[in-house]
């Protein structure tokens, strides 16, 4: 893992968008705002979202024709569910030029690179698989924000066939929304965030269907704290992203529950023989371990 | 379960708090904001938050001799660690009138009623054992506001021994502060909390502690993204005190984590299997009860 080489221009003159939604849409707009974009051209499956996107300024064009929108585009984002990313770029292939540099912001990576080396043939070098680290409780063109991505970070998931031209260009677009930029595999990637992202929502999910599943359930959550609903908040999140992405990477993820699970018998082991200077110990290493990392911020 | 009768006098002439921080400063505050307290007299372990509440008006005076402190008294709070309940009950319990009502705050109530019983002989009549849902993440006599449990939940759990009517004074004093009052008793409610609170800290907690001792750990915490930071929130509280709690409410807390085992294996197998159409309803279930019950607020 390195940090993506600088130096690179982040002028986009004609920027192509599949999906104007919140990420794509403040991608646009982080562009627009810092002067780093000309002309950007969006395609969207709802239209009006599309033309609340026009109508804000986020894109300049709603696209209608695939070919002609790529003619001459330096870049192409796609910010759709990872799901639609294989029948999109299998669409625009025949079109790209050897200078168009193609980006997603899937939030797993693996399944994405299998879909470019299904589709992309000789553009597959252009092809440089991202995962921005933001987002927001809203969501479409009208939640798009310019300053989203700042101080954000940005996961570059470069193939070996990846041209390191192409990975410095897209890794100067993010710079240019504001955003800290890092480049690792496809595989580290989905290993890293089954740890951190794809665990915890499956836990949070788990913890409210346990709770809403009971017959006290009214009473359950009106007893319930702030704790419980910081704890529970990401169990909100959209259940086909959410279902997609435990499909997606699933080896990693059912790898990391299972290490979880080996965890909480521990701490019930300890519970369990009464251990308090145990339990006080573990309790310990984790209040000063997210101290010390997530405090920050 | 009932709701707590209402009607009786909110007015405490003489109250006597022991544990003069976040809970028991703003208990006194909200009383003193509503206007429905005389003299409040604190005693503290920290005798430079006693100093800092006498400055701010949370008390009136530093309590020195529990038996002057006690005379004539209306009330008395008990605000400490649950673990600490025994020994101040033992040592009021001479002192106390057949007028004076006695109450606390902590987060498991089974414990408490068991140190009650052992202590306050024919004065058990007048205890009322509490548990008010709020807090915040200062604490301490300096954190103390008229307002922390204004529209929160009060739980209360008299004991058969309890008076009636000495459960409807310390609802009329919580109901003065702002809270809404609920009663059930000592087991309900430590079965209730071991799912809605107890669970999802111990949760938490090991998650964190998952993450922090992994090699990879610096890295994880960087990639970890807002979703990581709400769920985790809960691992900042204080080890000692949840080291108690699990101690107090063990078994409640085991059953609910061996249940909780259980839903994880289910939602593992649904991953294992891929069977994307159970995992999106599970997720699904989820979100709909949270949204339910918890985006009110």
């Amino acid at each position: 893992m390195v940090d993506a080489s600088v130096g690179e221009a982040a002028r986009i003159e004609r920027l192509v968008v599949f999906g104007v939604g919140l990420i794509g849409g403040s991608f646009a707009a982080a562009l627009r705002a810092s002067g780093n974009v000309g002309r950007v051209i969006g395609f969207d499956r709802d239209a009006a979202n599309l033309e609340a996107a026009r109508k804000r300024g986020v894109i300049d064009e709603i696209g209608s024709d695939v070919e002609a929108a790529l003619r001459g585009a330096d870049a192409v984002l796609l910010a759709v569910p990872v799901g639609e990313t294989r029948n999109i770029l299998a669409t625009i292939a025949p079109y790209l030029a050897s200078t168009t540099v193609i980006t997603d912001v899937g939030s797993t990576k693996r399944e994405v690179v299998a879909a470019a080396r299904a589709t992309l043939a000789d553009r597959l070098a252009c092809f440089v698989p991202g995962h921005p680290i933001a987002g927001a409780e809203k969501s479409g063109a009208s939640a798009a924000r310019a300053d989203l991505f700042r101080d954000r970070l940005v996961v570059l998931t470069p193939l070996a066939e990846t041209e390191p031209s192409a990975t410095a260009r897209v890794a100067a677009y993010w710079r240019a929304c504001g955003a800290r930029v890092r480049s690792m595999t496809p595989e580290e990637h989905d290993a890293l965030f089954a740890a951190v992202s794809h665990l915890p929502h499956v836990l949070a999910f788990a913890l409210v269907d346990y709770i809403a599943a009971r017959p006290d359930a009214a009473l359950l959550f009106e007893l319930a704290a702030g704790g419980f609903r910081d704890f529970t908040r990401i169990a909100e999140s959209s259940p086909v992203m959410w279902r997609d992405i435990c499909l997606a990477n699933r080896d990693a993820l059912l790898a990391e529950l299972a290490a979880y699970r080996a965890e909480l018998e521990r701490v019930m082991a300890l519970i369990e023989r009464g251990d308090g200077a145990s339990i006080e110990a573990l309790f310990d290493r984790a209040r000063a371990a997210r101290q010390r990392y997530l405090q920050k911020s």
